[in-house]
């Protein structure tokens, strides 16, 4: 295959109906993702590397056995965060040297396993996480390869890759990891250096996965989806984070093979995951026990897992979905669960996250320590760092290449699917975009350079919209209403041409799909992609959020500083207090005595930055 | 203190409001717990034995240490076997020579530490559950002191005792168990031998607990219970099992200390898990990834946990609030629980069992190995092992001594709180029950001997009965409408005499607290004692349960064979296909199409023996 190094983006398929714009292509120049990416810059980098300073994490690669320290895939944090560091242009050729000499010299790297004293190497393939490791070392490695073109780190990466092919390749051991990265990774390095042995790699891997090379364990194989070849399964399964790793991997895989079949079987699966087993704010994974996606309709709110490293994945598969398919819907999921899950996670200061993203907090927490890592389900507030602290790295890296997720070109011209304020310029065309998005719906895309023929402009029209209307300015001052999905305007541009998109963003009513049983009998509130909840912090001194009722029949409007306020209900005291055996007759236990209230609410990704408090999207109506 | 070896019954307090009847007192001569209770003897007992001589539990006790299989709490299932054979007078002295053979001179005794090429003894305090098994070794030792006076198991427990008091007592290690149990059987065996050291090491250990000894594992230490000390708790929370168990614990503390603080702060536990934290059936526990207690009305159906061990530790508890304090709600949980998770867990033939008792199964599973153990959590059917054990051996022991909790005496008389058809005879007077409870609902007690003077005897009027009319029929003919709680009669009884109770087991909806989210909109059947479901083997070939609408404003009326049938509706094909993204806009997304349907509803305790099949308890209305 042919190396493609020239373009700066996280994933640059060789073939595809879109294509991706570069890091150099894409500005965000304002607005709320610009504030986040300051911060990951800023702070964000800096606070994850002194953590694995303080954890030890980093030390372990010149540690002694004895002194070790974390979870066996430790190491990779360290990748995660290498590669961020690489996309933002942050100075990395320290820690590389530090992690480049613990490499043994065939090229295996990792600081759990295979020293005198260790497990031997790849002795435990299921928890092992030796070739996960590798992914994102990998994956660092290709981001030092397309902003700098070469670079010690890609050099270890690539030593990684060739061991990798080395040993699991045709001859080698007949197994895969217990959690997919590799794979994605693979095809990325080969797409990066033209080296078809790691395609060929990745495409093994991908292949014997499913077969049942890993041992059954009390999740079962579908924990880390060795129960059903990729090509064959229906629907996402076992551990979110694994299985979305392994749909994005199966997808570079079939894109680069043209391996329809395969394709058509991952965008199968990502339907029915959709349609079945996905959080209102695109969060998936609703066990705590294995991190896993549950059954049909298993959703609960409070016991959401909504991972934000499974967050990060979805986006990584709906793009790459989207890139090799061209169709919205992909770009609608990665749209949500970027404002509402890997938004959600860190703090506005980029100092603290949250690792689940719960939908219903019903017990006021406590402050998380600012001194030890925390338990990484639990907190009440986002933490600083957890044992388990894969979600930090994880953010960081993907606010860093997000200008790349904004727009892409084909042959006919540009498609804009993420709305920011931004400077896009590619192939003799260049756009400002202007917009107060999501607090605002109104997009302005000006012209400033333009061939002289003609080309079309595609804008998303978000699914959120169905329902409500969109328009579309024409460059001429025509207006028309334009459906969710894409709207398009063909025409030999000019500078100066503006095309404005009217999104309704007005907050609306949400209700679920009956078969979730978990939120049967309430509703939520949308504002454009924002999912808006109610936290006690904005309700009377001392009262909670489980006593609020909201009536559906009348409508949420605009409050002031980014809220909504949706006319409702407090419970009564009496109602909340505990009344024996709490199954009866029906009637026996109606609600009591309610006062009317107006219910505020703030976005999702907003919570939890007011004090420990409890919150709740899917409100109860007063019909119940 | 004095000891109590004359009574054949698992609890025999020194005092407290009412005195436990021996099992040479009560006798279950028919009906529901009949069954179970032949099953138990000729088929579970041998079954359960079978099995860990097959797995290697019982090997264990004269294995090399390599050679030790199962996990390191694989003794105490041995133990919990050895407790019900004892109370079911099989004969068990080979068996415990086996066991005697592997204890230290010491008198430490476990198969998992402390030799060479183990962890040292007591090194592992949060997970070693050495404690934990000598409490279920000391409870099988008491079996058999009460049963048989004394033998080589009770000497076997007596010694392990001795040296836990030796090294937990002052001056020793100033430790807990990570998993309660050793308390409640310290008491048992002070109460058997009259030894008060056992008393005050439980005492010792139920203070101890709560300050944080052990270590804060990601679960926290609410996981152990030592979060907070006991008295000063006001709910259960963390595991499940072990809170129930040193619940249990601080009870016997309680009353043999005359501890009123203590007792009443288990009963404020008591009364806020019962208010937030049960299910329907009676079950605890909802969270899968720490068999916990969730938080207040986190009660999701198809994530139940309900683990049968903690139904057992449930029924073990509220049998001791009851006899501290004669409160009939005690009962009526116990009762819950007994028919409800109890009785769920083994088939009909006692060689198969439910680890988990979920109240709604989503999707339609295989069928459990037979020539393996099981994941605990799983299976869709009754599987015959499991990796993890722990409930086949605890509804062993529990069934194994049941008729000990239908009845109690006190100065007064006799208190009748579970019905069964049964003989008791205790103290001159002696009373033959003959009822088809809970099939049907009327219970007859005929006096066969009684004492010349008055007394009183005490019926239980279940909380179920709440909102239907409960009658009593006295001796003498009259009638009268009694109350939930406790109907009494106080009359000079003349052999012949009887009283008989008519309760009201008409199949009636029950509808759940309002803030338990995870059941709102939604109804279910109880017929008496008895918690019903839809199971999709009684829909139409093809049908799952998640279709099923009723309408709670028709009555649900008795079918054939034990059936309840409920109207209500199917819903169309059509509504269950995907629909892309599962939210929308109110109204958008209302049900389709139903046909008008006759729902068969069965008893819970009796789903899962057709095959593999959807179930669920609650059932959303038509309304919704």
């Amino acid at each position: 295959m042919k190396e493609n190094t020239d373009l700066v983006a996280p994933v640059a398929p060789s073939r595809g109906r879109l294509r991706p714009l570069g890091l150099d292509e894409v500005r965000i120049t304002g607005g709320f993702w610009a504030r986040r990416r300051e911060a990951n810059v800023t702070a964000t980098l800096g606070h994850c590397r002194h953590w694995m300073e303080r954890v030890g994490w980093i030390g372990n690669f010149s540690a002694p056995v004895a002194d070790r320290r974390g979870r066996e895939f430790a190491d990779s944090d360290v990748y995660k965060l290498l590669e961020a560091m690489a996309w933002t242009g942050s100075e990395s050729d320290a820690l590389t040297e530090t992690i480049a000499s613990a490499q043994e010299p065939d090229g295996y790297l990792n600081t759990a396993f295979g020293r005198p004293g260790q497990q031997p190497r790849y002795s435990d393939l299921e928890w092992g996480h030796e070739l996960y490791c590798y992914g994102h070392l990998i994956q660092a490695g290709v981001a030092q390869i397309r902003t700098r073109g070469d670079g010690p780190l890609a050099k270890t990466a690539r030593r990684a890759a060739d061991h990798v092919c080395a040993t699991f390749g045709p001859g080698g051991i007949e197994g895969v990891c217990g959690h997919p990265e590799i794979e994605t990774a693979l095809v990325e390095l080969a797409r990066a250096t033209g080296e078809q042995r790691y395609l060929d790699q990745a495409a093994l891997f991908v292949d014997r996965r499913g077969h049942g090379t890993l041992a059954d364990i009390e999740f079962g194989r579908a924990y880390y989806q060795d129960d059903i070849p990729v090509r064959d399964a229906t629907v996402l399964r076992g551990h979110a984070v694994r299985a979305l790793y392994l749909a994005a991997g199966a997808v570079d895989v079939a894109v680069e093979t043209g391996d329809e079949e395969l394709l058509a079987a991952v965008v199968r699966q990502w339907e029915a995951t959709v349609a079945r087993r996905t959080y209102l704010t695109g969060g998936m994974g609703s066990h705590h026990r294995d991190e896993a996606f549950g059954d049909d309709f298993v959703l609960p709110p409070d016991r959401a897992y909504s991972e934000t490293c499974a967050g990060v994945a979805s986006v990584m598969l709906g793009w790459r979905l989207l890139l090799a398919t061209g169709e919205p819907r992909f770009a609608d999921l990665v749209e949500r669960t970027l404002f509402n899950v890997v938004a959600a996670s860190p703090s506005e200061d980029g100092r603290a996250f949250f690792y689940a993203n719960t939908l219903h907090r019903r017990r006021r927490g406590t402050v998380p320590p600012t001194d030890t890592d925390s338990p990484r389900a639990e907190s009440s507030l986002r933490a600083p760092w957890f044992a388990v602290s894969c979600c930090p790295t994880n953010v960081a890296r993907t606010l860093a290449v997000l200008p790349a997720y904004l727009a892409t070109a084909s042959d006919d011209g540009i498609q804009l699917h993420q709305y920011a304020d931004a400077e896009i310029t590619t192939g003799g065309i260049a756009l400002r975009v202007r917009t107060d998005y999501p607090s605002a719906g109104t997009v302005s895309v000006r012209v400033t350079r333009s061939p002289d023929r003609p080309w079309t402009l595609s804008l998303r029209v978000p699914g959120w919209a169905e329902g409500a209307t969109a328009r579309l300015v024409d460059a001429d001052g025509t207006r028309r209403t334009v459906a969710p999905g894409t709207a398009t305007v063909t025409r030999a541009f000019r500078p100066g041409d503006e095309i404005r998109l009217e999104l309704p963003v007005a907050p609306r009513w949400i209700a679920p799909d009956p078969r979730i049983d978990a939120v049967r009998g309430t509703v939520a509130v949308q504002r454009g992609p924002l999912v808006y909840c109610a936290e006690s912090v904005d309700l009377p001194a001392g009262r909670e959020v489980d006593a609020v009722r909201v009536d559906p029949n009348a409508e949420p409007a605009d409050g002031p500083g980014g809220t909504v306020v949706a006319p409702g209900e407090l419970a009564g005291p009496e109602e909340q207090r505990d009344h024996g055996w709490p199954y009866r007759s029906p009637g026996q236990a109606g609600p009591s005595a309610a006062e009317p209230h107006a219910v505020v609410l703030v976005p999702y990704h907003s919570w939890a930055n007011r004090g420990p408090s409890t919150m709740r999207v899917w409100l109860p109506t007063t019909e119940h």
